[in-house]
């Protein structure tokens, strides 16, 4: 009999009316042949309340504790959706973290999964009972309860999946798939009717935050094929699994952007061995994180050194540089917090040439300038001012034929 | 170092604010050189809560899962207590009824304890923590969690504090002791600075809803010194221990009352052997009480049964009866649920005679009509006409000096 793990989220259980329509919807997948173990988040709100009810006695609550408190949420729907699925006739039965067990190591509040034990799982599923795990929660090997930090009930389905070598690891959440792109940017936006993991990396990492990228990397890792699905709506959802031949055929796969980019110019560093560590060094000690970085040989031995970093750290950022500059013999810092990052995201330019030619004459067609470029294997991005985002997301979902299927 | 269990029910950990100043008060225990053991309820309002949320999805939610609900209710006070500790320097631990762990049957919502694991605690209190457990919650031999039902977080203090062989354990609760009656009553009523366990049973049992008759039947077996104390005043409340020779000098330690009170009269019923199991078998099967029970010979080979229930029950008790009449040849069939119960308690009375004669002659003055009479060894009741329950304990009171030290 296939096995389906399904992960419903907070707001697909967030009152007692959905975690009843939750049932139904598991029900529906069991009559159809399948052995169905459920993993839940907690009811949307509770986690907040609870953080609130720890914030009321301590700024930085005791770690241990605030994980003891955390792991409530998910353990208050586990009971609830058990008892739904009870109601409506279909044996169920409910586990923490702790009770399955999921072992952990023991960094509290970003916990990570060790090991899982299935036989209470196995032996219920043998005894068609419908199995309810709590998401986002474990233990560590002297029985203190862990959790794996916000989004981690992703991490659990998956895991869970993997350790019970599961057919499938549907996640149930609000937008009923992977899309070409932001549907709001681009009406025309298609929803993929599948992907694969590398490519859901770079299109969950550059801003389609409809799957946690630790998820991902671990159903690519344990080759679990997972499915994101609407819990509103009923459809096939996207299908995220490993390469194969069928989709090399597509070119690309979507286009991803991210509004949140800054860049940084040095003009003039005096040119030297080492120099790019000599920048890069005392701005990943101000905990800033670096995405693309250019370096151009200017005239007299220097050289113009640029770099992009998340907006929010732009002022740090500048700021660390400003610092240093003296040092370096710099002769001019130049900044811009008004850029955006476009990527063009599919397995297939692996093996065809002249998507960038495309891209960037699509591009300069519509009078975009590109100012930074980068590559990797089925990526191309480029940074342009943040004016042309919606002009440029289009033009190339366009140009690369996206709305076809 | 003396070790003290402290138990904190959900009105004394019914806000931030308070589980802050419970807190406080279990600092101020430690510092005078205690090891303290806390056991906690739900915050007040949390266990409602979530039975409203079960309730929403079944009339009857699934035992198993409620006890996974309700039992989230005290693992959140656990840590906030833990971390409220923390945040004032004491270094504390939580423990839920699983991690301790408190070994039940797997009768789920009115377990029963069956051993408790130790090893944690001492571990910790050897290490200068406080230990932090849930009450109300316990793990059966398969790993499923258990509830002990409403109130059972004074028998998880009892049974830890007689596992771990503690010197003491504290109740905290919104009263600040034992007293010889009901203050709103008498308002002379003075608290008790000590009572021993069959005396409090008979206290409990009669309508002192201080202390859960369970845990006190628990600290009794265990001989368990138990303390009852205010979580919001300073103060010594009441201790109850074992009977000694200092206590036996108080003939009447305090009198009890109840309102719930209703009495039926099978009169001249055909007397034969057995009559009285005939009469009160179809009582029991109907989930009737009994209290007390009075037979009396009267003319003609008949006799007079009467018998006192729970003023809930007496319409169905008296429905019972009716259905009966006949097969008895039952004359006439009174009731009276205007009716309430005064008591006397104490050791003292077993060596002293008297006691009785004092307080029929007491009422008597008063003009109060005796209806029924019942005595064990501690205790002597009394059942009158309800228009009378104040001016008889108030009259009692006065007669045994229950206001003097």
């Amino acid at each position: 009999m296939p096995l389906i793990v399904q992960k419903y989220g907070g707001t697909s259980v967030g009152s007692t009316e959905r975690i009843i329509a939750v049932a139904k919807k598991i029900i529906a997948a069991k009559s159809q042949g399948n052995d169905i173990v459920v993993v839940v988040s907690a009811m949307s709100g509770e986690t907040n309340r609870l953080v609130s009810l720890a914030k009321e006695i301590a700024e930085s609550p005791n770690a241990r504790e605030f994980d003891v408190l955390l792991a409530t949420g998910e353990q208050v729907t586990i009971s609830l959706l058990s008892m739904a699925l009870a109601e409506q006739g279909c044996p169920a039965r409910s586990y923490t973290g702790g009770q399955v067990s999921i072992l952990t190591d023991n960094v509290h509040n970003k916990a990570r999964i060790l090991e899982i034990t299935d036989k209470k799982i196995h032996n219920d599923l043998n005894q068609g009972k419908v199995v309810v795990v709590a998401g986002f929660q474990g233990i560590d090997v002297e029985g203190n309860i862990t959790t794996l930090g916000r989004g981690g009930s992703d991490t659990t389905a998956v895991a869970l999946a993997a350790a019970l070598k599961a057919d499938e690891c549907q996640i149930y959440t609000d937008v009923d798939g992977v899309y070409t792109t932001d549907p709001r940017v681009v009406p025309d936006a298609r929803r993929l009717e599948q992907i694969c993991f590398e490519e859901m990396l770079e299109m969950a990492s550059l801003g389609s935050k409809v799957l946690q990228i630790r998820s991902v990397e671990f159903a690519s890792k344990y080759n679990v094929p997972l499915r994101v699905l609407s819990s509103f709506e009923d459809g096939n959802g996207t299908l995220i699994k490993m390469e194969n031949d069928k989709m090399e055929k597509a070119l690309i796969s979507g286009i991803a952007f991210s509004r949140d980019e800054a860049k940084l110019t040095l003009i003039g560093v005096k040119d030297s061995p080492g120099i790019a560590a000599h920048i890069l060094t005392p701005i990943s000690e101000a905990n800033v994180e670096v995405d693309m970085i250019i370096q151009n040989k200017g005239k007299n031995n220097t050289t113009d050194f640029t770099f992009t970093v998340h907006r929010n750290d732009y002022a740090k950022a500048l700021n660390t540089l400003t610092n240093l500059s003296k040092e370096l013999e710099v002769k001019e810092i130049l900044g811009d917090d008004k850029i955006v990052k476009i990527s063009l995201v599919g397995v297939g330019m692996r093996s065809h040439a002249g998507i960038a030619s495309t891209m960037f004459k699509t591009l300069a067609d519509e009078g975009i300038n590109i100012q930074m470029i980068s590559t990797s294997e089925i990526k191309i991005s480029v940074i342009v001012n943040e004016k042309y985002l919606e002009l440029g997301v289009r033009s190339l979902h366009t140009a690369f034929d996206l709305e076809k299927v």
